[in-house]
């Protein structure tokens, strides 16, 4: 399973985690988005077949997760951990939002290994595992319910560590050629000679009629194919007679 | 529950999802992010115990989940669907990243109802259910393992809807008041005195010694109440005497 280079140099830490499922969960989050590497630090049931289900195709990721007795132990070598809280605590550190985290985190992993460190389901963090941590980071969530599974939590900053470090790309495109301008104005034209012909539009009395067509189809990118469409459909109104099937 | 204005166009669409625990995931994450909008449209088991356990604080949202029959009943009343998929499939539509698609949905929603999309866990959405959609999103994610599970998928959505909706202001800032520039100049000052007392510093042979400790400290940004502190440890340092208690 070879991540993306940038990718390795974080690490998961699940502290104390209460719910083998939410293990799984976080090892199927973590692979999504190209992490591979999970600490569990005194986790209450670990393996467990629950863990195993919801990694669903990530169990190399739990296979290879790392089980320490301290949260100490599973920071060993960082140089950096990001500690993820929900509640605005008395903190002597200033927190960032997980967007703005993802970024200095990801200028913190090209000097040393960073940690993403997540409390227990109903505890979260203890102050002695905040004080462990450089930074403290929320996310933005609804003030009156504010409490995000643990896996999804995962999965959302897993997302913006990868958005940082990897590059989608362009979005897959539409598969069809696009029309050129001066297709489509060739087509434009086609209509309204068209509409002429069918007596819809009158030359002496234009309306909007032109525009209107025009500014419905400048909302779409028109494709050649589908220009090619719109025309063979205007020549078989101006002309039926080369269209229609001889009857049998 | 009442739901931030914007967030309120917006519905959450699962088509015939399979596992009820994932429809109290998507209950959830929708409500941690303000929304509160669920179809289902044909749901496997449903209500169903697993859903109401995943849901946690959320079920309410489950309560007031609209149960359909087919994905166009689920989509009366919607201006644009956005359809999520985990594969490039050959669309007719160009395809949007989920962050841009968020941007593009957000203008949607100024016009009337939005819905976000999800297909069944194991098979997706079908060609039928894709067609009655305008955008296709995909989440970028691992081309090795792309498989989000449906409730971190539909977090993370909800997640990009509420970073475009809902500003979450600034993040909550250290509790300190932060030393000014000539605080922090006195202190450097002293530094030197207290280094020069004590032979550390040689005026003759200053070396880098002032620009190093000066570097270290811009790194961090002090707050009065630690510059404070650390000029009283330099005077103890300098004046032990004064600062020994008397021996009991």
């Amino acid at each position: 399973m070879a991540a993306p280079q940038p990718l390795n140099r974080f690490r998961v830490v699940l502290s104390r985690p209460g719910i083998p499922g939410n293990i799984g969960a976080a090892a199927r989050a973590l692979k999504t988005m190209g992490l591979s590497r999970l600490y569990l630090v005194s986790p209450k049931h670990f393996p467990h077949p629950e863990a195993e289900s919801r990694a669903s195709g990530a169990t190399d990721v739990l296979a290879a997760a790392v089980v320490c007795e301290s949260l100490e132990e599973a920071l060993q070598g960082v140089s950096m951990a990001a500690a993820f809280t929900a509640r605005r605590r008395e903190l002597a550190l200033p927190m960032q939002w997980a967007r703005e985290a993802a970024t200095t985190l990801t200028a913190a992993a090209a000097q040393g290994e960073v940690a993403l460190v997540f409390g227990n389901e109903t505890y979260g963090l203890s102050n002695e595992e905040l004080a462990l941590c450089q930074l403290p980071v929320m996310i933005p969530a609804n003030p009156e319910y504010s409490s995000l599974n643990l896996g999804s939590a995962v999965q959302l900053m897993c997302y913006e560590l990868r958005m940082n470090n990897i590059d989608p790309g362009e979005a897959p495109a539409s598969f069809g050629e696009l029309a050129t301008v001066d297709e489509v104005e060739r087509m434009m034209a086609h209509f309204q000679d068209a509409m002429q012909d069918s007596g819809f539009f009158n030359p002496d009395n234009p309306k909007r009629l032109m525009p209107r067509l025009r500014r419905m189809f400048s909302r779409i990118r028109l494709e050649r194919d589908e220009v090619n469409i719109l025309r063979g459909m205007l020549a078989s109104f101006q002309h039926p007679e080369r269209f229609r099937r001889s009857e049998d």
